[in-house]
């Protein structure tokens, strides 16, 4: 092995930039980049991503080529910072932590103060004179390490409340007991500062002996070993269950490994003239351009992100409710605060986004600890790009790619209505950490929230404060209430990660998660009870209030507008309704790509054609048939109609009757018998028919174009019904542009037999009522063989339109409505990255989409091709659909601004290429 | 239109030959070649298949440039003949037949006699100084016409029982009802050889007036009329139901079409010194080295083949009891028998087969009217082709194309067992057109014989005669019994082309197909009863006689012998005991292809096993179910072992439990009951067990591979009895070669995962057993994404085996349990050309199998690759299968040696080119 992965950054020399974010990981590579930039970054060095992917590869060793980069990388620390790593007399300490491509908050280790031992803690008070902050160093060390290194990166599988960290607290609550009672306080009233050196040096002690006893090893003593612990423990991580879970979700390949960043430690728990913070350069949750941020004096950065302490606002003018009588940086330091704003700048301007940093001040002096692009809601996604734009910061093209085409959907999600909140008081205020409004009955614990989703029901996840093993249950619920933690604590990030409405800092409320019941003051809630969060305000409210849509916002509208412009694939929607059609054409579709003929006979007013309908399948001839059809087709006509006429101008494809019939015949005995008391038949014939129906597997049964072939009158009428009504708009002034698509074909004799119904009837139609109808004619690709064949489909298709879900279904071979007994276990042990139904499959499913088009377009030039499917909305299935060469996507109503930012995104991306 | 369609051919001058088969049909460039040798053959001209195909594209139109070439050559034909066609003193008469690339013996139309007008009639007569000849021929011109010409090809649906030739048919009975009484005969006992001249004359007048009453049209007088009218007809019926529905059983494609052969007409029937008649040049049903034929005195050809007169046997040596007190060519006209003697010695020369003669006598001089290769059954093809390879008239390479893979199935199956046959007498005695023995249900309509078949009967179609509607019926009957017709008649041609067993002209039985009886002498019989046919013989049997094999045949060994010489594919078995195993041996399998562990647990024997595999299912836990594969286990160990030692030193695919689980649990209450008791739970919870396990589209649910993911205790098992069986019998001395199947497969993860497993079991009972053994792992290729990513499987899957059953289900979307609900539609409405689950889709689901053979092969050179779908018995399937490149193909025991000679015959074709 003769790579080189160590890089080191100082103030002299640093070897990386913001550009090796691939090697260095995003901290690395910020720090570095940082340190170029001349800003006050403490001396260290980064081991890159490909020594992780190489580490896991050879058994989890370090090789000695390593090693000797690591100790060449020391001794120029050592110079930068005019220390020694273990050196008695003037100790270097280091931190070590990860930093992936991608920020992974909270998901991965970090281990601060390596490198106190027995031999440089003398040392080290000494030079600070201030005993008491380093064996407060010492057992932070203690606790972290054992916990981090000695426990979780070794796989050692604690009992139940008997995690190392836990015992730990435990001795640390006690001596906070002995120390209330030197101090006349009471336990809970006693800070972590108000214990001595004394007590932290017994307390170091006791940690020590605690470990011995409950991991049967040593504390080890000796800073190397502390130092390749803290750097296995960090790589480690990342193969740990949060992590592997967080990836999951955000789509994050295995394969991308994290870096380790050791740095010189600097101490914003040195005393009172020392603290620590993190700030974004602008507001993230709601995009305001104004310096945000959170600090404590004689902290270190994990009491900040931990949420344990309420945190002390930046400045001035970000102050709010909750931390109003707290001191501002602004106001405490103003020189240090003006250092720190003018770092905040060159930032901005440098990286031209919105930065999260970390900076601590050791002794009065500034520290940038970290800096990267800082996570955002939707709302202040937005907000930034179109802002920037204004600025002059990014260009067009630029401000486009600031949203991620997911964090829409919160824009495109409820709010609280206003008017809803005036007529009513909250009962709880607390920090709005995510934005937007939610509802639902509470749960306590994220197992609840995830059993909850699983059934369908909405929940707001109410927690004493989140930790990294709630990120399933977050994910799960609507909302999140926390009682603890601030604007920057682990529930914050995360639900703003995810656009998601969230509520921390909420202190008021007492939370009694094993007894799954809260109170706020007098007034006591329990699992499920209904409850509102405005998480835009940071408020609270019993019941459910009523919410609104968030789509008027102009600021949307521009950004859309924006979006518009670099886009060049077609956005349509799947609706089967004039009211979708409405929405949808609001959101911007340009057209109907799949209007389902069936969905007439479901939900509220289908009691009538749904009648006729089982009348025609309990025909017993052709004549009886076509009588029935004569009776249905009045409704069918009018259902089109008026859905061509709320897409006028508009592109509609209808889709022909697809579900077996046997869906629609009645199974229960008294539904049984009302039909058949209705149709004068009796019960038996109803049973025996919907016998005769039956099918072993639907899916591939008798459907689609299938029963045209067998009922031609059943596509006669529906033909019938599409020009007529387009006839009738036309003579009305109308523009119908109604396509008939014909599914679940497997062969071009199919389309051959069914066109035959088609231009006849379309003929006669058009004779009877002299008017000549436009209406194309395609078909739907579900079915492998079309995708094989699709050179000859053409032929007679005009337009394809891919209906991904059966197409997905038929390529694995897995059945929708079955895969619930597996696909659970396919995802959990990774034998499949992802649900092929939530995003399309591009190795498997793609190919066949892939040769479909290239065969489709080689027989006929023109072809128009489409998707229907539901990934139709999911941006990365939009991407590769652009790429594939698609026409257009079709989704649902409220996908419909996703797919047009994700089409734009992808325009972008391909000419960046 | 320039395009050359018309081929004349006479004594002089002949434009086509044998070789020119595409372009004039078989007949057409027979007759051609025929001429060509020298041969007596009538002048006439043949218009091309390449026109039938112009003519149904351009609207059944005849164009000018047509009408020239056939003037053209007429010209020729009556220079020739000394004749010309209209011409009042001197006509010419003509007929007019179909003549397809491939015979359809029956399927297409005739015309004869044509350019009798009121014109020509009294020349003809006082020519030939034969009123009554003229008249007869008339009549039938007449009969044949109206009924072929001016109703069938002109889709005139009469109403039933209203047929033209139905009613002229009454016409003549009433003609020979008056003659009756003037001969003071029974009616049923005059012949048509009784009616006079003036009979005929008058029949004449009745057929016309008749004709012009039913079809509202007049008989047309005019020679040319009738030419051109008959010309079509030939083509249309190329169109024509029967022939459509001959050519889908005989997978003829529609593009071939049909030649029309219109040649100057020879009589039979010009009085008792003319004769015509029908001969092979071998014996079609044994394949005997003997002349064999049949003729008639005084009649045309089709008085021979619609078996209504019993014909005269050829010569002396191949008369049967059922023509023995006949008069035989040889001994009648030794000097004409001796000349077409000589012509069937120098066609079988110059054909080097089998040939099927067509002859006339016009007035003592010979004429042939056609010559083909003569159809045969499977044993006759077999003695044959050996025959003549003994004789050096062909080499070995053809003798092994001489035999149709699907003949050999006749071969395979049963014959009535000799000592059975002593036991009993025959109840009737018949021809033995059809040789091999069946069994079954009497039957006596084309309509009962389907149902019944569909049903899974066995049975019997007995007819008084059967015509070309009856083929449906005879075949899906076991066997066919006639009480009319000769060795050529329809009946026996078609069965015979088929390989099945048939009696004909059995004449002692009286039928009466409309209330389902016969009987013969004093014995009744109805439908339903049981029958047995020796066909070889031609006796019938009441009741079922014991059947036995027919593979013993030492010329059927030498054939195969000869084969596998010109084999290169292997031919493996789909065996699930030992005995299948044994049997597919003795027919030559080189293996198994698949073994379905499942089927231990159904039929008989089957109920501790399937027992202890309900407890499985039903365990609730992990425990409890590796308590119950731990019981299960010596049943699957034993079950696996015992065929792998009958399979000694040959390799056997044993594919994992595939089907899903709720298979195997009990649905209705009382077997629910009975399990709950035994297993000591209740039934409400086997219920619910079941219900949970319920799938909607079970084919493409949990099951193959998903069962081993879900529960990987199940694949330990079955791992475990595969090493364990083959480390026992290798420690015994034998050669087991066992393969792993991974089932369902659709990424290659599943199959990773899965020899985590193998690899760990393997190396356990290696360990333990102190003996290494030899496995192959590899996966069933029967989901369509495999296909697509058989590159990614390759790497470690170590072979492919196609199971194109599912295959063919996914890539269609077809559920093979529901298709019956419309493939019969689309069969019949030509949406499908073949049912894809009988013969692979070569298209759309042979471009996937190509892909994965080519993809497979990138990343593994060496890859196994075989099929063990059904198809794998398919001729065609099995060609497609060398082609693309396969190792092997594996089908049931009995298909065998039918794969071996079609993996031989695509081996040769594929030299050849």
């Amino acid at each position: 092995m003769s790579s080189k992965y160590v890089y080191f950054f100082g103030p002299q020399e640093t070897e990386g930039d913001a550009a090796m974010k691939n090697t260095l990981g995003g901290k690395g590579a910020n720090l570095a980049e940082m340190a170029k930039l001349g800003m006050p970054v403490p001396a260290g060095f980064t081991i890159s991503t490909e020594f992780c992917t190489a580490y896991f590869a050879e058994g989890r060793q370090f090789p000695q080529s390593l090693r000797d980069e690591v100790a060449a990388a020391m001794r120029k620390v050592e110079a930068a910072m005019g220390m020694t790593f273990g050196d008695p007399q003037n100790p270097l300490l280091l931190s070590c932590r990860s930093g992936a491509r991608q920020s992974m908050p909270g998901m991965m280790e970090t281990v601060l103060n390596v490198g106190l031992s027995s031999k440089t803690i003398p040392g080290l008070v000494k030079k600070t004179g201030n005993e008491r902050f380093v064996y407060d160093a010492y057992r932070r060390l203690i606790m972290m390490y054992s916990d981090v290194v000695m426990e979780k990166a070794e796989d050692v599988e604690p009992a139940e409340g008997k995690g190392i960290r836990l015992q730990l607290e435990h001795l640390m609550t006690r001596a906070k007991k002995n120390a209330a009672k030197k101090l006349g306080k009471a336990a809970k009233d006693v800070l972590d500062t108000d214990l001595t050196a004394a007590d932290l040096k017994r307390l170091c002690l006791n940690f020590k002996k605690k470990v011995q006893e409950v991991l049967g090893r040593e504390f080890p003593d000796d800073p190397q070993e502390q130092l390749w612990g803290a750097i296995g423990a960090v790589f480690k991580s990342w193969q740990g269950r949060r992590a592997v879970s967080y990836r999951k979700i955000e789509n994050i390949p295995a394969e991308w490994g994290t870096a380790c960043n050791v740095q010189s430690m600097v101490f914003g728990n040195l005393g009172e003239t020392s603290a620590t913070g993190v700030a974004f350069s602008r507001n993230p949750a709601t995009g305001d351009n104004k310096f945000y941020g959170e600090w404590l004096v004689n902290a270190q950065g994990e009491d900040v992100v931990a949420g344990i302490r309420t945190p002390n606002p930046l400045n001035e003018e970000t102050k709010n409710p909750q931390n109003k009588h707290l001191p501002s940086l602004q106001a405490e330091w103003p020189e240090l605060y003006r250092q720190l704003d003018e770092i905040r700048s060159k930032l901005e301007h440098h990286y031209k986004d919105m930065q999260d940093i970390e900076f601590t001040i050791q002794d009065g002096k500034l520290y940038m600890l970290q800096c990267r692009n800082g996570k955002r809601t939707g709302t202040a996604a937005l907000n930034m790009a179109m802002d920037m734009l204004e600025e002059g910061l990014i260009d067009e093209r630029t401000a486009v790619t600031r949203v991620q085409p997911a964090q829409l959907d919160e824009l495109l999600h409820p709010i609280v209505d206003a008017e809803a909140e005036k007529s009513t008081e909250p009962f709880l205020h607390g920090l709005p950490a995510g934005p937007g409004g939610a509802c639902g009955k509470i749960v306590f614990t994220s197992a609840d929230a995830v059993a909850a989703a699983r059934k369908g029901e909405k929940v707001i996840l109410v927690r004493e404060e989140t930790n990294p093993e709630d990120v399933e249950g977050m994910r799960a619920a609507e909302g999140i209430l926390t009682a603890r933690g601030g604007m920057t604590s682990h529930a914050a990030l995360v639900a703003r990660g995810w656009g998601k409405c969230c509520i921390v800092g909420a202190g008021e409320a007492k939370i009694e998660a094993a007894a799954k019941r809260m109170s706020v003051g007098a007034i006591k809630l329990k699992e499920g009870d209904l409850l509102t969060l405005n998480g835009t305000k940071g408020c609270a409210y019993q019941g459910a209030l009523k919410m609104i849509d968030a789509t008027e916002n102009p600021r949307f509208q521009g950004f859309m507008r924006l979006v518009d412009k670099f886009r060049d694939m077609g956005v349509r929607t799947n609706a089967d309704t004039p009211e979708d059609a409405r929405v949808a054409r609001g959101f911007g579709a340009e057209g109907i790509g799949l209007f389902r003929t069936e969905h007439m006979f479901y939900g509220a007013g289908a009691d009538e054609p749904l009648f006729l309908l089982r009348k025609m399948i309990l025909s017993k001839n052709v004549e009886e048939r076509k009588a029935a059809l004569d009776e249905l087709f009045p409704f069918v006509k009018k259902s089109m109609k008026d859905t061509l006429e709320a897409m006028d101008g508009l592109p509609v494809t209808i889709r022909l009757l697809d579900p077996p019939l046997h869906e629609f015949v009645p199974q229960d005995p008294k539904n049984r018998s009302a039909l058949a008391k209705a149709l004068g038949i009796s019960p038996a014939q109803i049973k025996k028919r919907g016998e005769a129906l039956h099918e072993t597997n639907p899916m591939m049964g008798h459907r689609g174009v299938r029963l045209g072939i067998t009922y031609p009158e059943v596509t006669e009428m529906q033909v019938r019904a599409i020009v007529e009504a387009a006839a009738e708009l036309k003579k009305d002034g109308r523009s119908p542009k109604p396509e008939l698509m014909v599914p679940v074909t497997c062969d071009v004799s199919e389309l051959d037999v069914t066109k035959v119904v088609f231009d006849k009837v379309k003929k006669e139609v058009e004779e009877r009522m002299g008017i000549a109808v436009d209406c194309l004619y395609g078909t739907m690709v579900e079915i492998p063989r079309v995708c094989l064949l699709a050179d000859r489909m053409a032929k007679t298709a005009q337009f394809f339109s891919f209906g991904t879900n059966d197409l997905t279904q038929m390529t694995f071979g897995f059945s929708r409505d079955d895969v619930g007994g597996f696909l659970p276990d396919y995802l959990e042990d990774n034998v499949l990255e992802a649900d092929p139904f939530q995003t399309i499959d591009q190795s498997g499913v793609g190919q066949l989409v892939e040769m479909a088009v290239v065969k489709g377009r080689s027989t006929r030039a023109d072809l128009k091709l489409g998707i229907c499917g539901e990934q139709g909305g999911d941006p990365a299935s939009v991407e590769f659909c652009f790429r594939t060469g698609l026409t257009y996507v079709s989704c649902s109503p409220y996908r419909v601004p996703i797919a047009r930012l994700a089409a734009a995104q992808a325009a972008i991306k391909a000419k960046k290429k």
